[in-house]
């Protein structure tokens, strides 16, 4: 089934210039794309590469295609963000090449009286849902999913097979949470008394707004006695731990593996690489960039790049970097102490001559 | 529903100073606390905000009550460990607002005939429990859980949904189990065989104690031949790995995402930061804490704190350092040298002189 | 029910030298086995354990065998590699007391008309199992197991409960995934637009060879346009993350809790100590060793072993060391002008001498 590229330039936004009948059936990356398909240039180093496609449609900013010129003679869609638009387009194909399952509620399915569940949700074998629950316009809950008392999911939320979606959590419209995902554990809170661990039970709930992403596996705990709470546009990927009573600002985005300790405040537009670490009440500011395997050990007010982690090396080598590091105290003193000798034997040496 | 603070004090304990007849409905922290509440005092930086609490009732050490004085006017509940009394009171009310399901078995739920349940237990729905299971009294599956063949739960015991509770693995009394979790995966066990691995079966189980409590998403792996060990009152976080074949010691919690390699044995009242991970076959001493994202590669056999990671810095502050780490041990080297060249200087000085 | 020495090793191979009418009923470390059972030695340090163990019989290397000498007095079976044959041996006995499950589908699993499922496979309760999947002979599908459409499992692969395997993805002969794990949840691809991610539809899938094992709660994700490939022999542990598009040589290995991020090309024959990390987009070439808790920052092309991790020290050691860790490069620039000055204070003292 294929797309006239003027309807999918219309559907899109941006500035065709070429042919827009041509017929379009997917999107492809330069090397990989045929005639059928439209392609992307997004990173300028590749310009060649775009010249050489044999894909019948290009998308590329203005300056790369007054830089290629007539290097390319197919189609072009001009854009200001061709790997925006790349994505756009990738979805308009998605969808059409799999439509969305059928509405209804498969009968093996166990659903409270009192949940509310709209016409156009589709409930999947083997879920099950709890007293109260609210399912949204379009939502789609997957095999083995298990939605607890008095949660909600807003219009055209997805729900992969096997995710836990505890009592009330509420996640807002268009959200994705990929399997096996864990939404309202309880927070891990514990009085020590002599010794022992005292529950302190956890009574708040978890919200995410609209447009989340969770990926596989996360666990997103549920807060001690107010909420967590996961800001709008906000995307985590698999095996990520956000602790109770976090607060994750709009469109924050996270790698795998990173683990976010209770009641941290994370801003906007934050991004951490995977295994970033972040310790508990502390707060990052808005547009924060964490690298891969960096701890947050303390509170962060000023935007930028943030990095700490030990480098890699052949293994012999790192045993005498390391041995090093254990004495790096006494290395800075016999610094110092090099330092006043050395300011002795210069004032000596310049007296004496 | 409204407790008497009498009442409430006679159940759990501490001195009552004030109005036995004060109606509570519930706690709440010291700013948010209204006339219904009892609030709590356990860090003596917060005494003023006690002092201007509207709560009608404070839980509060001696120290911090004579202190405080007549600064603040409602009753008041003196305890040794305010925080624990919190934990405590905060279960009273949690239990009495959300009431224990009615024990039974959901329709859709397969038991294997020789599985014995007991009659105040509570099995939600899509639960599967294999042959030979006993679960004690007052527990409760929750939905799309599996306990496999042999496994038993004790008293009063907890599944949150999704649990894999797998064959040959045990738990004590009032356990909890968060989403997720699997107890008793194979361990990760493989010979060797020129490139290609072997598997080693793992034919042990899994034994946890009484008074556990188990994250979200958290694996605990059977042992190869004797079990995987878990001592009492052990709390462990999210997203936690504890490999086939280790010890860990009562009372010891662990925070999210920490990892254990097999075999290692873990000390009573130890804690682990965030993040932290143990080697295989080490042993920890009793009250040992380790610092979040910190890697443990030695057996450790004095307590205390114990702490290893990179400090976070700017990236290009980082970058900076990092080289200079690479060469660490040469820059001793040069400092060595340094240190002789300036010896000979100055016996050289010091003997023309 | 036990088994003639010499039918074990007929079945096994290595040159038994003894009485092949002993009766084995199963394998034991040498402290543990009693004369029921066959044992092992694999590490030359335990010789003296060996020559002490009161197992019939023993497995060992010639090289082992000539050094004990007539200290041992039951029977032995000569091999090259001892720990690969002892897992050869508890394979032998595992498989003989716990008898595969019948072939058939539980009443109550959910599959697509259109499945085909090996009449020799076992399929648990509470299965759900799409349009258009494959199951092979001889698989076990635990309870609660989701199986997406157009997936396929090859000849004796077992899935362990509650395993997500999701749409197209594929997996070879004799695999085993352990419960928790999510195969083919989407590759975390977002553009940014000004602020906001639109989110890349993930369309490849997953390929595992044969012989693979996966641990519980392990992640791995499907491609953006081409597959995830996880090559032949391949065994990761519990808790790790395999980001979309990466490609994993035959016979490597990961530990718990490592994460690759995306499109990382790794060799065969590698071996990733727990929490190790590796970057996107790398390369790393076959038989490349990375320590625990290491983050690869680096494509590697030489094989060998490699490190990096702050070392453990007593806290306040380390924050001592990590203060200095914040100037090194100051550090280092005071050491070259220490160095300036000496080689001056040197060239002056020569030149007056």
């Amino acid at each position: 089934m294929s797309t006239r590229l003027g309807d999918l330039v219309e559907s899109l936004g941006g500035e065709l210039i070429g042919d827009p009948d041509i017929a379009i059936t997917g999107i492809a990356p330069l090397e990989a794309a045929s005639a059928s398909h439209i392609t992307f240039l997004s990173n300028p180093r590749l310009r060649s590469g775009a010249a050489q496609t044999r894909a019948s449609a290009l998308i590329l900013s203005a300056k790369d295609h007054s830089e290629i010129g007539g290097a390319y003679t197919g189609a072009v869609v001009l854009t200001d963000n061709p790997y925006a638009y790349y994505a756009r387009v990738a979805q308009f194909f998605a969808e059409r090449s799999a439509p969305p399952p059928k509405p209804g509620i498969h009968p093996s399915a166990v659903i409270d009286a009192s949940a509310k569940i709209a016409a156009t949700a589709v409930i999947g074998p083997n879920v099950t849902i709890d007293a109260g629950v609210v399912i949204g316009e379009h939502c789609i809950i997957g095999a083995g999913c298990v939605i607890g008392k008095s949660a909600s999911l807003g219009e055209g939320t997805v729900l992969h097979p096997n995710v836990s979606f505890l009592a009330d959590c509420h996640i807002g419209a268009r959200g994705v949470i990929q399997s096996g995902a864990v939404i309202g554990g309880d927070g891990f809170g514990f009085a020590n008394d002599k010794g022992r661990w005292i529950k302190i039970p956890q009574t708040g709930g978890v919200r995410l707004g609209d447009d989340v992403e969770i990926g596989a596996n996360t666990t997103i705990d549920r807060g001690a006695l107010d909420d967590t709470v996961i800001g709008n546009g906000v995307k985590l990927d698999n095996q990520i731990q956000i602790a109770h009573n976090c607060v994750i600002g709009e469109n924050t985005a996270m790698a795998g593996c990173v683990g976010v300790a209770g009641s941290a405040k994370i801003g906007r537009n934050c991004t951490f690489g995977g295994a970033a670490m972040v310790l508990g009440h502390l707060s990052i500011a808005d547009n924060v960039h964490i690298s891969s395997g960096s701890l947050v050990s303390r509170s962060i007010a000023e935007p930028g790049q943030y990095t700490g982690f030990y480098p890699l090396a052949k293994n012999a080598d790192w045993e005498k970097t390391a041995a090093v590091v254990r004495q790096l105290d006494t290395m800075r003193d016999r610094i110092r102490e090099l330092e006043k000798i050395v300011r002795q034997l210069t004032d000596k040496n310049s007296s004496s001559s």
